[in-house]
């Protein structure tokens, strides 16, 4: 290194962002196909001025949404925060919107520094779909029992193996979780929401907890719709925060009315 | 006519509808491209067993929104409005829906007997765009004063000659009309919507009146933001509404925020 240069200075950034996950593989790089990984990486590298890998919080499936995703990356460019984050939304979709840049600690990851997640599934219980929520929210045509629901959810709060609710490939050790809220909401209408009965109501299904299985909130929901349509009782869920088999639950909502909400960190 | 048989019964069905504008032409027939009106046409005509013609209440352009269009179309088919309201919905994409059918007195003209309509224009204000509202809503970057521009909207209530407001090709007699309400509000977070403070407001102007000029409500949108912006002060709509020419008003507003709200009849 020639004198009076400065050997580059190694950072940490934390990349908060939203995106609609409709037309993406999903947040991780694919063969084929855009990845909202690969889109963050690609628009980064720009900055950096050379490859950049970035690790997503949490690894949000295809059509699946976010409101609040983080992203790390180790990068050695020396522009500012606030330069990086109107720079990437210069480069990026218009589907996908990072919300801020800050500089983290040393040794901050994304997935592994997270102490707790949340997400919202978002269902449309009524006769008629509403056009406008066709990517974004589950449209339940058959009548919904909330209460039922919500007895059930609440059930699913507190430490428990839920293997019952994980699909073939979390690749994790442990199948145990610890959700702090499990609850069944009714939203007030959106500002497209049409009137009348016809289109009956928005539900939300939240959840914070310290971690979740491969598609764990997709089959929470799944099962929880089995159980508002009177197919299943709600004490079913005791049964199934026991480590149950992934066959005595229900069927894997479909993504696209799941948003990951937000990442707390320590 | 054999002996016996029955002179097929002319009714006029009223049809309410709701429908994402992004990807039609608008609600009229064009020689290429969707329309909505296009589309209910060739459903219906599956259960008239022949051409039908449909007139809509507010001919919306490209891109432009509805939550309850009205239709109306004189058919002899005699199957249960019940019937016709899930056959149609079965016909169309999901973009479009029928939110009800009923039967109109004969003379029923979506268009001619409507008394009034209600228009609700959505505009995010924020200085990050979010991605689930693309084609639900106008972004402005800029900061709004949204007391201005709430004063500004207020001066429009009332008997006025808008021809200010007025693109070409309205083709109306008179460019006089009378607005009942006229008002900037903000809206509620969606379920979508993001957090923190860079993504901002969701705003709604909200109209009712009894007819409408082409292209009126997103002129009054565009010379509302210059309000809003401070480009202009609230008290250039007194002139505005004395029959100024087009070009002293603001610029048109994009389509993707206009949704025609309701129709309503004697």
């Amino acid at each position: 290194m020639a004198r009076g240069d400065q050997p580059p200075q190694v950072r940490t950034l934390k990349i908060t962002l939203a995106y609609d996950g409709t037309r993406f593989v999903g947040w991780q790089r694919q063969a084929a196909g855009d990845s909202v990984q690969g889109l963050i990486e690609a628009a980064l590298a720009r900055f950096e001025g050379a490859p950049v890998t970035v690790h997503g919080a949490g690894r949000t499936d295809a059509g699946v949404h976010a409101l609040g995703q983080v992203a790390s990356a180790v990068v050695t460019c020396a522009h500012g925060t606030g330069v990086l984050a109107r720079g990437l939304n210069g480069q990026l979709p218009r589907d996908v919107r990072v919300l801020s840049v800050t500089d983290a600690p040393a040794g901050f990851h994304a997935r592994f520094s997270a102490r707790s997640k949340t997400y919202r599934y978002l269902l449309r219980n009524g006769a008629i779909g509403v056009p406008f929520e066709r990517a974004l929210v589950w449209h339940v045509g058959a009548p919904l029992d909330l209460e039922r629901m919500n007895t059930a959810a609440g059930a699913l709060a507190g430490t428990h193996d839920f293997s019952a609710f994980q699909s073939e490939g979390s690749g994790t050790a442990t199948t145990t979780r610890t959700l702090r809220r499990s609850e069944v909401r009714v939203l007030p209408p959106p500002p497209h929401g049409l009137h009348g009965p016809e289109a009956g109501i928005l539900i939300a299904y939240e959840v914070d907890g310290d971690g979740f299985l491969r598609h764990m909130v997709r089959a929470v929901v799944g099962t929880l719709v089995e159980v508002g349509r009177g197919r299943r009782s709600p004490d079913t869920m005791v049964a199934l925060t026991a480590g149950a088999p992934r066959a005595q639950a229900g069927p894997t909502a479909p993504p696209h009315g799941l948003y990951l909400v937000r990442v707390d960190y320590a």
